[in-house]
């Protein structure tokens, strides 16, 4: 038995969990928040036989691909001319940081 | 040393946590919910000598037994009819997936 | 590839990040809360090569000293011949629960 550890975007989490459950394996639902910089997080923990991991990472890489997002900053102070137009800006999310764990013992009770 | 990662219903977590910690165990709690069909459920980070950690298990498999409980779905909504009285519904409650997880190195700073 | 697990206390936790993640280590924080007596602490989780375990439990070591610190009790009950003074008390915070488990398979998606 194997214990994965995911640190998922938020914004992918329920399709992970979603599509990893559908395939069978339990997964549990930690509230996470990142580092700096890294705010929006979700850690998964998934139990997974030895034989599936492979399987598993697979799901992960193909829900949790990174990709860029257009953001507008919130909105602007208006000042007394008028009001300051921001520029949009490209920013990468998704992605995933992923520990495979070896289980000297799993038990359901 | 291991560590017990311990996933159990939220109505078992409190009595879980005063048992093992009456034990003289070392117990973390983390805010949890589970994946699709299993909100509530709490994690449990469990430090304990090689030797012990059948008599963590033991506990987690006496606190944390499946049965039944009745509950009465939520409020229906009041037709021009009449009220519709809902059937209460039997759900199994309680149980753990416990994962034991050998440990490199374990310090108290 | 080492994944180290740190309960520190929640006055401690950020200037923690801040270090760690500083010297170029992934970090993500999991909301937690302790066992009995234990309300307040925050689990860190730490990716680390083999090699750098050290350093990270350096830092750990340095920014999660326990320390005293005088608390005055919640405010006391007024009582019909006066006002009780609390004597205010000593308690010990800081300090830090680490462990560090083997990583069989790390992988950045
Ligand atoms: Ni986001
Ligand atoms: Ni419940
Ligand atoms: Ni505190």
């Amino acid at each position: 038995m194997k214990l994965v550890i995911a640190i998922v975007h938020d914004d992918d989490a329920g399709e992970l969990i979603k599509k990893i459950t559908r395939k069978g394996f339990g997964v549990t639902k930690l509230a996470t928040t990142g580092g700096f910089l890294k705010a929006g997080n979700t850690t998964l923990l998934i139990g997974v036989e030895k034989e599936k991991v492979e399987e598993v990472l697979d799901i992960i890489r193909k829900v949790c691909t990174t990709r860029k997002q257009i953001v507008s900053p919130p909105s602007p102070v208006l000042g007394a001319t008028g009001v300051y137009v921001p520029n949009p800006v490209e920013i990468t999310i998704g992605g995933a940081t992923v520990f495979v764990i070896d289980v000297d013992k799993f038990e359901k009770v």
